[in-house]
Order: structure tokens, then sequence, then C-alpha cells
């Protein structure tokens, strides 16, 4: 019986309510024993206490939340990011995360130009992924549902991320993320995914509601949706992934309102259930 | 000069306050000689008097909305769709479509398998070919946003489409419809635009809002949005299509409430500008 061990819960899913300490201590008090860390809550308590709270509590870290947003064509803005992130990776390996999930951002303001848009994140990306590889950490590109492509992510799919880490070349400081919530609906995603073994750094979960309210937070526990979420486990597993089943849902008027202690019941159960 | 030859309105566009009648009157009045009729709009004044209407004030129909919803696994209901599609070809034939609109069907109630839902749908194409070709109609596959995927359209990618195309052999009984709003967020928007060379049937336009509040009646009025519209227009072109340029605005809380004279005057506004 696997059980929860490969269960982790993104801290998404309970941060409206749940600051790093009261998370960590939160799921490993349930038993689990994976986490997904996001940026502002590690830097509240600074990056050393964080990593002795990770470590205290026996955590794993399966992602760090978010590198990225690499698409201004402005030069200052664009170098400030650049530092940002060497910053980031540099986070991402002291608490030993798997991965940085990677957010490639949105069109600029003013901008119609999604070509530029994408050719400026790869740029910033080759500037990245030197210093990832001598620190040891993985830039996970994350494809984002198309409906988020204004405003978060020119990255729109799973073929389009293998193109860039083959663009990029590269080893293991480049890799893709598997989130169900924003591939489901892809006609190639078996054949992408396929095309991902050996590069999948994450697998995230959560569900797709056919009354959908909001293009960003509304998503839905699992089995409350949609997606064939064990299809798709199959496949990133067949594909050789064998990390962190990570449970990450943004939900403004369900989830992130309840009592964290009792979210993650429900996702403990919930996880055995549907993923 | 161009001038508006080759504009059609989209009947969606005014629908909340205009009739097929006045829809029709309407556009002419403005000098527009393009509509795409929706069927409900149709059956309440009857097919005679429709086509006579449209004959009377030279409207050109560029499309027919809409066939398709063919995913039901039961199979009573099943058949009930496939012989409203036939008729939906005939009313076609008789008020001289350039096409149908075909919206493939989102997933069953209850139904996770969306592999399914995708083989439902094309065993239905297959049915309805042989009656649309012989009917002289074009069944217009439209890939609609992934966002619309659970609701109504488990074809979501023009690269879909293309092989569905492919899949289903044929002339030009079936085409393709390449929607700006649907398809603009597409990584692989130029290499299937010419793919699907020859069998692009309607060419349809709106413009994605940064600050979209639904997934369905929330589209922008060219040029309020991000999508570069005339690269599209220019790759639609260059792969051969020379039909008309539709304007497709779902728009609950903004276009829908204006006085319609209102809107077909900013519509053919923005078209010269942002079209």
């Amino acid at each position: 019986m696997e059980g929860h061990s490969k269960l982790s819960i993104n801290q998404y899913t309970t941060k409206m309510k749940w600051a790093l300490r009261e998370a960590v201590e939160g799921y490993a008090r349930h038993g689990i024993r994976g986490i997904s860390v996001t940026r502002d809550t590690l830097v509240e308590i600074g990056l050393k206490r964080a990593s002795q709270l990770l470590n205290d509590n026996g955590m794993h870290v399966s992602g760090y939340c978010i590198g990225g947003l690499l698409t201004t064509p402005n030069e200052l803005a664009f170098r400030a990011r650049i530092e940002e992130n060497l910053k980031i990776i540099d986070e991402a390996a002291q608490i030993d995360a798997e991965c940085i999930v990677f957010v490639a951002g949105g069109l600029p303001e003013g901008s119609k130009d999604i070509g530029a848009a994408r050719q400026r994140c790869l740029a910033g990306l080759r500037e990245l992924l030197p210093h990832a590889r001598s620190a040891g950490v993985t830039i996970a590109l994350e494809p984002l549902h198309p409906m988020m492509c204004s405003l978060r992510s020119c990255l729109t799919t799973l073929a389009q991320a293998n193109d860039w880490c083959e663009e990029l070349g590269g080893g293991d400081e480049v890799g893709v993320v598997v989130d169900v919530y924003h591939l489901w609906w892809d006609p190639n995603l078996e054949r992408e995914i396929e095309r991902a073994s050996g590069r999948i750094a994450a697998f995230h979960v959560s569900d797709w509601l056919t009354d959908t309210s909001d293009l960003r937070v509304d998503r839905g526990m699992m089995g409350d949706g949609v997606i064939d979420i064990p299809r798709i486990r199959r496949l990133v597993e067949a594909a050789g992934y064998d990390g962190y089943n990570e449970v990450e849902i943004f939900s403004e008027n369900n989830w992130w309102r309840r009592d964290p202690d009792e979210v993650v019941r429900i996702v403990k159960d919930r996880y055995t259930q549907f993923v």
C-alpha cells in the first residue's frame, strides 16, 4: 500500500489561513511528508528558519513557487526579474526543492506580440540555466491553461514546454510540470507526456469544475470535477515519473474559506479515491 | 479599398435585441452584406420566410449556427441529435450558407472519458457527411477555447480539427473554422493554419479581454483586447481563405446590453482599424 507517502500539498491549497510554519506543522501532523512552498511565506520567516523548520518536521519540498515571469520588454524590469530568479534558484537549493515551478509570464501590458513574449522568456531562461545547473536545481516549466495566457503564461501546452526544453538543451536543470488542471483538455496529452519522459519534475492535481466561475481561483477538489486523474497519473508514471503527487487548489470561494485542518483531511481522503 | 465588403456579423453579436428580420434589415441598413444566422431565430419565422428575407436584402450567409453536439453516449439521444443535424444541413442548403458551424459537444454529464466523447463525435460526423455532400453543404469544425472543453467542445485545437478532417477524408463537405478568440494562444497556430489550407470555411473575429470575467459570454470588441487579429488574418489569407471576416461577440454585460445600431456602427469602425 502506497498510502499517502507520495502525497504533497501545495501551500496555496491552505495559504489563505496558514503561513509556512502552520502549513509545515499542519501537514506533518496529518502524516504528510511533501510540501510545495510559496516564496512569500518563506521570505516572511527567513530562509534559514524555513530550512530548519522543514528539516525538523521531516518535510520534503516537491516544488518552490514560483520562478519566471520573464516576458517584459523593459530592459530594467527584465534585469530585475533575472536577479530575482537567481535568488529563487539559491533559495530552492537551500530548501532542497525538487524543482522551481516556472511560470513564463503573460503578455506585457499594452502588447499583442505573443511571439516576442515567448522569445523574451526563452532568452531569460538561457541566462538562468547555468546558475541552476551549478546550484543543482531544476527549473520546471509549467504550461498553464490557455485561459491564463494573457495574464500569466504565454507557455500554454506541454508540447511547447517540450519544445522549449529541447531548444534549451541542458540536462537536469530544466524540466516540465504536468498539471492535470492545465492540460486535461489537450488532444495530444498522451503523446506529449511520453515525449516528456525523463524530464517530468512535478505532477500537480486538482479538478476542473463544470460550472467554473473564475479563470484563476475556482479549481476543484479531486473528485468534484471532470478530470480522469488516474489516467493522467498512469501516463506520467509510464513516462518514468515517481515523485510526489502534489495537490494544488486555488479556490477563493470554497476551499480557501474552510478550516485548513478540514481541507487537509479531505485532501487525504480524495487522494486515495481519485488520484 | 476593400471597405466592408468582406464584413459579416454573427447574429449572436446583436441577438439579445434583434430577431432575424431586424438583424438582416439592420445589417443591410448599415451596408453590411454578410450575416451568420442562428438557428433559433430562423426557426422562429420559418425557413421559407427566412430565405426570402435574406434574398430580398441581398444578404449572404457566412455561417449557420450551430450543428454538432454529438458526444452523448445515450443511443436515443444520439439518434435524435443525428436527425437534428440532418435537418440543419437541409436548412443550411436552403439559405445557401457558406458552412454549418459545427460545435463538437462537451463531456456528457457524469463522464470523465474525453476520449470516448471525441470518438462519439467523430462517429456522428461520419454519418452526417454523405448527406452534407449531396446537399452541397460544408460542415465546418470549430475548435473552441480549451476552457469550454467540459461544457461545449471536446474539440479544442486547430491541430485536432485538421486531424479530424484528414481522418474523415472527404472533400468540400468538411472544413474548419478559424476563430481568433478560441485559437490566439496556440503556439502551433501558424503551422496549423497553413495545414488547414483549402479547408478554412470561416474566419471569426472578436477580442480577448485581459480581465475576462466569464468563460462563455465576456468576449471583447476588436481592439479592446490582446489579440493581434491582422496577423491571424494574414495567415488565413496566405492559406487561401478569401471569404467573409465574421464578427462574433458573446458579451452579456456589455455589447448585448447596448443599442444594436450602435453596436453595428462600432463593429464597422473597429473592423477597419483592427481586422
